[in-house]
């Protein structure tokens, strides 16, 4: 039998806020085991940048990473956001050690293709698209003690440059890449309690989640947005070799994964 | 016999050239054996906070660092350059990790007080004065094959807190803390050819620089200003078990070291 790994993705609405975020480090802290963490940017970035006199450009919510935004989201997520959060678990007694996809040549990129089908033409500029994870470099980290801390950059290792890079997407890719050595739980933290049947209640939520019952959310209009690109990555996971995938609140992460009493478990059914 | 270890120190004027810091990590990762490289902030963190509306204060030639411009030197430092260094370490085929002092509890400090007995009062801020070196985690990263490229960064474990620290004293001190290990070689490259007889005169390096011969330099003016202090610290780590301390160019790195024909070579005498 495989030992057992959590990968937790917390989310930018929870790194905006530094008293959410010490408490969901916390419970992070105390959550026994094996375990890696991907967080998100949150609003920072954006903030810098308006100062810096950058201007931020999105599209379909994602950022479009010019050589100047780059060079602020290196800053932000592989510098701010990522020593911080080291900071505060080394102080919770963690091991902590922040990463990006460069190090250790954890997680390389290429930089995606400018999509000239639509008009006016897509060029996401430095955005990776993930080719490969080093699951035997972060086994090796884990055997070691250590807790890695992972910040959404990934890296192109021809053209030796860092890529900006969506974290839903890498901590998908983690999970996959590991699941190899460990039955790996994808936990998504969030600022919700889970997929909720009701966008707008958080007490509706859905307790677990087939294929069928997702596609029936879709259909009825009540899951939808956002939510809809995490569940279609959390689902690839399952079927590519993850052994559970769990959505839940930032606050509710020792409910969810050791009591299971909180949050959406996702099954293939 | 204990294996040998190059520890590396690149100076603040190479970060800030593109270049120059191009052409030398190409000589370092052309270095063979054991490495580790700690690299200094450049100008960028000045100019990151100048644009952020933060006021730059240096006393004696070191950054007063309060809680905006800890989080600049902790972006730029620990984010911007060190992983930019790591990406182009990545595409020479070195296995670069980029670290912090926090990241693994490799080095921990604690906030220099504020020295109240001059007038005005100095408060150096989130500056950290260092307390250990995690000898066996660096050791463990080597002998996994990593190689280690150390921002100017440490932190306070018990209040998790980032601090600023000086790379030449970081460069000491990891020296002095892998002695135990390693038959250390402490390199400190810039950007003039190693100690000069005439500050102005890059022909007049000094082959071999002893005490004595660095306390008549002294005496006679040659030797002051910024050199004092690198220099106290480079006698200081080979009083404290540092095999070797060299002084040279960035771009002679290979001469200074495999052909020992470049740079200045400290030695007790």
């Amino acid at each position: 039998m495989k030992p057992k790994l959590y990968v937790v993705k917390i989310g930018g609405n929870i790194i905006d806020n530094s008293e959410a975020l010490r408490s969901f480090l916390t419970s992070f802290a105390a959550l026994k085991g094996n375990k890696i963490l991907l967080h998100g940017g949150g609003k920072i970035a954006t903030q810098v940048a308006e100062k810096l006199g950058i201007p931020t450009e999105m599209v379909e919510g994602r950022r479009i990473t010019d050589h100047a935004m780059l060079d602020v989201v290196t800053m932000v997520y592989g510098g701010l956001v990522n020593k911080n959060i080291v900071a505060t678990l080394q102080s919770l007694n963690s091991n902590a050690i922040g990463l990006t996809g460069a190090d250790a040549g954890l997680i390389r990129a290429h930089k995606r293709p400018v999509n000239d089908k639509v008009d006016p033409v897509i060029d996401y500029g430095f955005v990776g698209d993930i080719d490969a994870v080093n699951g035997k470099q972060l086994t090796a980290f884990l055997k070691n003690k250590l807790l890695p801390i992972i910040a959404p950059l990934t890296f192109d290792p021809t053209l030796g440059v860092m890529l900006n890079t969506n974290a839903d997407t890498m901590a998908s890719a983690v999970a996959v890449g590991l699941s190899e050595f460990y039955d790996v739980n994808l936990v998504y933290c969030f600022e919700k309690n889970g997929v909720l049947l009701d966008a707008d209640n958080d007490d509706t939520v859905i307790p677990v989640l087939t294929p069928e019952l997702y596609a029936t959310c879709k259909t009825a209009g009540a899951i939808y947005k956002g939510m809809i690109p995490k569940l279609d990555n959390a689902f690839a996971a399952l079927r590519n070799g993850v052994a559970e995938v769990t959505i839940c609140h930032a606050d509710q992460l020792g409910l969810a994964l050791t009591k299971k009493t909180a949050g959406t478990k996702l099954t293939l059914g």
